[in-house]
């Protein structure tokens, strides 16, 4: 079969921001490329923008409109993809694509881990493919790994660095020894922060994106209400410091796992051993830690936002819906791994009910008695220290930090545990913990 | 779609040794998950081994037979899954079974690596599909990463750890401070080696395995014949040394990059920056580096051989076909990732011709002069010197180690230098080579 066997296929692109010139300027450089590997052409034939004025995307023969609606309408498009973001109109818009007959391709996460339930319903009835790659992890194929490359596996856990932004924060402080403020003001001049950042630093787009891996890990349906989510913006460079003399590094992770009572779903900063692979990717990066009780651990690394990789993982998606064009419906993966109806409902575990073991910092007066006050609360729940560090304190302070490392427990335990620790007269300031994974054992 | 609205997919096996135990505890113990994702079960109906009386397999509900032949001529059987290893009677076994209208999986590398042309012409022409997923790399979905993840992408170059025995010697020569010989004893005590290890040790698995990941980066036919090979076991625990304290760790590496004159193909030690991921990939695990346009650098991290993990690429080979079991067979992802009539004649570029950096280590006579010689050598063949390393000699000895790290050169050149500095009085060893990539810059 000659890469002309099939006619073009004809695209509507629906967002001509950094992300949508990304993947016009991948489609035209690759054009050879791809053509050679899908068996026919693929080309972008009316693209929306919201603002056309303002958009430096090459957009050479392609019927262009600020009206979203026309593209999805175009009955000549048989793909579209969304690169709008947000929930609205993004839903509105791939909803009625999908009514219109036609399949779509999104790097909304926010769209898919919110509304993503309704929009494989509806791709369902439709007989219609949503590809999500893009949503997760950048151009790592981390969606089809999990989906397809490890189908035969029961998961265990997943856990990842999954938003670039909050990798690149943690790296910088532990690189040049500096505090959280600081370095995000940087990470904003070098235009990896937003100018509102919250939620990248506050765990919020890597929920949305654990949230999608849990499903096609687990099988369960999208439940991004259920993340427990903490981000990095009370992490201090001495928290890093102390992580570091420990043997251990500071990553913001989103971890899905499943225990005997159901899927823990969380995003929080966590110690991980520095010898881990995991430990060492730096920067933007991004990677991600699978478990599979077949094919054991597997890491999936590479760049985690930006135009190109972006579309990557786009036209990656493209051409998976261009081969299945033809194909029976029933046959096709499904969106999120597992039949439609063959979801799990599996419960998410509250968060009380996790147990981890952790990283504690306290501010306590300089004074005797203090330490035989922590230990005493601490054995009263049954919490044992697996390692105590007292730093000596500046001659002039009347502060000194003590960090803990404590073995596994649960949350609710070592919260009330904590309660009583900052109850006590001589602890100063509220205490600092911060979970820690070993990332080698289940 | 019920898990149920297909009927079941009868598989016949052939091999029952240790993958082919893998695959039938993998399919049973997960079948639940497995049905949840491929909309119907998945059942080994017919197997076949060289001597049942060994196997160890549970085969429980399975037809047994020594003859390979009964399961490939099952007409009920309508996936043939080969786990017997070797070129023959594995090759024709393959070839009947897609005449017979069968589609097949195999593990076998050496196989697709030699006879990978004809057995996909042949599947081409039997409009089958032949999944190979875990020939390379085991559990790591990398053919399916490469191959449809980073489709968009036009791949400059891939760069793998692709033998697990060779990774574990390498890893123990540098933990433990050992020679070559003892840690090879001690891996073939452990079963990590095989009683004849030259395969893995000098490089030969690890070029099958090259041959088939150059294939479907590039789209260009397999050429096991091409491939350049070094192996292991001339590395002294010297140069891990040397090594080491210049920064960098010896890693055995496949290596296929397109240049301005076609693909080199090239498997051998090579000296990698240690803060790369890649110099951290410890033991007997594998990784395969892929630089492409759009993505950037990605990395895939995983188990590269044991049962489990390679029944885990296996059985996601099953599932894949049997999705695409009612699929017209002009749409499905070609074997080699580009289609069969869109392969390229790019040439392998001759090894003389390839330029990489070097590390070279001598045997020098303790007495003046011995170095000018080597630079006015190096000097002469236009060869520039990046670092040079001369060791102090223990009091009684006579002749000293020098090391030099080498900048970027064409193989020819180096070699001639290498046979001048040879011929000299002083030099009383052959020179030990190996090269070097920074895997950063293209």
């Amino acid at each position: 079969m000659s890469p002309a066997a099939f006619p073009p296929v004809k695209v509507g692109l629906l967002g001509l921001g950094t992300v949508g010139g990304g993947v016009t300027r991948v489609l035209a450089r690759n054009a050879g490329e791809i053509s050679r590997r899908a068996g026919r052409e693929i080309v972008i034939t009316h693209a929306a923008a919201r603002n056309l004025d303002t958009t430096t995307a090459n957009t050479a023969g392609m019927r262009l409109t600020e009206e979203a609606l026309e593209v999805v309408d175009d009955p000549e498009v048989s793909i579209i993809v969304e690169l709008m973001g947000g929930y609205e109109p993004a839903r509105g818009l791939v909803l009625r694509a999908l009514t219109n007959g036609k399949h779509v391709v999104t790097a909304n996460k926010a769209l898919i881990a919110r509304h993503g339930n309704e929009i494989f319903a509806a791709a369902s009835a439709a007989g219609m493919m949503v590809g999500f790659e893009a949503a997760v992890a950048g151009g790592i194929p981390i969606i089809k790994a999990i989906r397809e490359g490890l189908a035969g596996n029961r998961l265990e856990w997943v856990a990842g660095i999954i938003n670039g932004t909050a990798n690149f924060i943690l790296t910088e402080m532990r690189g040049k020894g500096r505090d959280f403020p600081e370095v995000l003001a940087e990470a904003q001049a070098l235009g990896y922060a937003e100018a509102d950042p919250t939620f990248d630093i506050e765990g919020i787009d890597a929920a949305h994106k654990l949230t999608i891996l849990a499903s096609i890990a687990f099988g369960i349906p999208l439940q991004f209400d259920k993340v427990y989510i903490e981000g990095i913006s009370r992490i201090t460079r001495d928290d890093v410091a102390y992580a570091t003399k420990l043997g251990y590094r500071i990553k913001h992770l989103g971890i899905a796992r499943r225990d005997q009572s159901g899927v823990q779903l969380r995003v929080h900063p966590t110690l991980i051993p520095q010898r881990q692979l995991l430990a060492n990717v730096n920067g933007v990066m991004n990677a991600v830690l699978v478990k599979g009780d077949a094919v054991g651990q597997s890491l999936f690394y590479g760049a985690g936002a930006g135009a190109e990789p972006t579309a990557s993982a786009v036209v990656a998606d493209i051409i998976d819906v261009v081969r299945t064009l033809t194909a029976d419906p029933d046959n096709r993966v499904p969106h999120l791994a597992f039949q439609p109806d063959a979801l799990s409902d599996l419960p998410v575990v509250p968060m009380d009910e996790v147990e981890t073991a952790c990283y504690l910092r306290l501010q306590a007066l300089d004074r005797p008695g203090v330490l035989a006050d922590i230990t005493r609360i601490l054995a009263e729940c049954g919490i044992s220290i697996e390692a105590l560090m007292q730093k000596e304190a500046p001659p002039s302070a009347s502060v000194v930090p003590i960090v803990l490392l404590i073995n596994r427990v649960r949350e609710q335990r070592m919260n009330a545990a904590i309660a009583a620790i900052e109850a006590l007269d001589s602890i100063r300031a509220p205490v600092v913990r911060i979970r820690l994974e070993y990332l080698d054992s289940d």
